[in-house]
């Protein structure tokens, strides 16, 4: 049956996250065993869904280690033959399938240039995994749909457990139970998304934004809508907004906006705004009261990303049933893609 | 006349890019006097046009020193009041007029924390300039047009010089004619951006893709259309095409390509030949014999981005006008940005 594939591994992510946040203490020890004596940054390396779970963990990792984070340009490495000192560095390789090369590759690099390196990923067994002192395995099983779910949602608190073994965060308790239990909330609530994805129709574009911790989400979300139903979907930093994207919001086209009661809230009620304002179809996806995809409260800002995350899902699964598409086999799209 | 502001901005880019080039040795021993004694990162800040120059950068600033190179993300200080340490950071700021607000103010905390500081402004006057302790002017007069088009190619070529005074760069002698002739020999011939305005014809979505130092000019050329016509654009690195874009390009989406002959040369001929073979109408452009906006040969790959993001630039004022739109002034569109 079309989209099975994608909505069981949809369905096990409540289950996937607790068990990586019970493995907390242990992964916190071990991360922290080798941390560079005087840490002087951090560098990410992944591509596709990957980097932008890792557009969240630089703002959870700076914010916690106070020291700057980059993500890499991999063709430095891997086309240009860069050579880049990494002394001091925390490098951390972000692959589900640990077996994109050029992320091997940089991980590679980096290690050999004075890194002390970490692997977030799914597969054990995987050359990533080889290349690194510590191993963050998201122990989310075989993920077999080409839209990234469980996956992604895994390497979200992924980041949350590095950033713990970096410094202070701003959560605290047991994070296990409220988290899972707000994706659990919004898997068994799937009208809503049927609902938006009714709304949006027929558009052939839309535009996706948030802020600060949510800003990821937005990238995601817009990642899963290409995958799954081909849409022209552009994830943007709803700070950049005024810059452009305005204009085309300005031609009728739809836009989800990710919003977390937090530091982030005041700037995206403007946003939202504004883009209502000038006549822009606005979805709210949050932990708002009114909003039109929303998630549990009780969560700190920075996790809201992981329910809201899960309500994109099932927007891009919505609309691929709408649409009568199958988002567990999309004709061209690969799981593991090489980089070209 | 609708386009007449933008038109004359744009044809001034050989004289000013040939300006700051000529001041190349006194920029670069400006730069090298506040560079720290062991640099261990830098730290680009920017939005919009400016951050795609910061993309561009952070590829040429990483090649030359040899130490990881980060985007900043405005939010943790302007938001989260997160408290970063800069000691042995170089921090650049980039804004054309050095009056966003949030740049100046994540300038003044990276400085406040130990990071020696250049500015990269078209106002010296400006609260961003007056944060530095080195301003590297762009020297391209008052710009009015929406779309940032001089101070683009400005910050491009001022990142070039940057790169200089930071350690090896792969470009050599007199850059200064050969980079404002290519440019003048752009401008001095539009048809071939027309011929490509009038194949895009009336699309809604376009994707624009490039590699390595122009994946920066991907990026900008989508910018340039949302600004000018509302254009749905959106700037994609070619090596992440495979995860999920390409679902796109089938629906039959223009797509604009940024390739030069380099070591991306190989890849984005593949990626190329790919989209092509799914039916996708790409346009390339290029130092290539047969790009459809050709550009001149004998500079180096690096900077193939200046002449590049003007056939970017023509593209979108031909769209403009073939569309009756006034690129000069958007409705709701500011030359200033306030982060909302």
């Amino acid at each position: 049956m079309a989209g099975e594939v994608m909505a069981a591994e949809m369905a096990e992510q409540p289950a996937i996250l607790r068990r990586l946040l019970d493995r907390r203490p242990d992964l916190v020890s071990r991360v922290r065993a080798v941390l560079p004596e005087r840490l002087t940054g951090i560098v990410l390396i992944a591509r596709g869904s990957s980097s932008h779970a890792a557009v969240f963990g630089r703002y959870a990792l700076e914010a916690a280690c106070g020291r700057p984070v980059a993500l890499a340009a991999p063709s430095l490495h891997t086309l240009y033959g860069a050579r880049i000192d990494y002394r001091g560095y925390l490098a951390v390789g972000i692959s589900q399938s640990g077996r994109t090369p050029e992320i091997v590759t940089v991980l590679e690099h980096a290690r050999t240039a004075g890194a002390r390196t970490v692997a977030v990923t799914n597969e054990m067994g995987s050359p990533l995994a080889a290349t690194a002192e510590v191993v963050l395995d998201l122990g989310a099983g075989g993920e077999h749909a080409i839209p990234a779910t469980k996956t992604f949602t895994a390497q979200l608190v992924a980041f949350a457990v590095l950033a713990e073994a970096l410094g202070e965060v701003p959560w605290r308790g047991d994070l296990s139970d409220r988290l899972s239990e707000a994706v659990e909330a919004v898997l068994g609530d799937p009208e809503p998304a049927e609902q938006v994805a009714g709304e949006i129709g027929a558009a052939t574009g839309l535009l996706s934004v948030g802020r600060g911790y949510l800003y990821a989400v937005a990238l995601e979300a817009a990642l899963k809508l290409k995958e799954t139903i081909g849409l022209l979907a552009e994830g943007y930093s709803a700070a950049d907004l005024l810059h452009g994207p305005i204009a085309v919001v300005e031609r009728g086209l739809p836009v989800l906006a990710f919003v977390a009661c937090g530091p982030t809230r005041q700037a995206m009620a403007r946003v939202v705004a504004e883009l209502r304002s000038r006549g822009g179809r606005v979805f709210v996806a949050g932990d708002e009261p009114h909003a039109n995809l929303p998630v549990a409260g009780l969560i700190p800002e920075p996790l809201v990303a992981v329910p809201t995350a899960v309500r994109a899902q099932q927007v891009a699964y919505a609309l691929a049933m709408a649409r009568g598409l199958d988002p567990d086999r999309r004709p061209g799209l690969t799981k593991v893609t090489p980089t070209m």
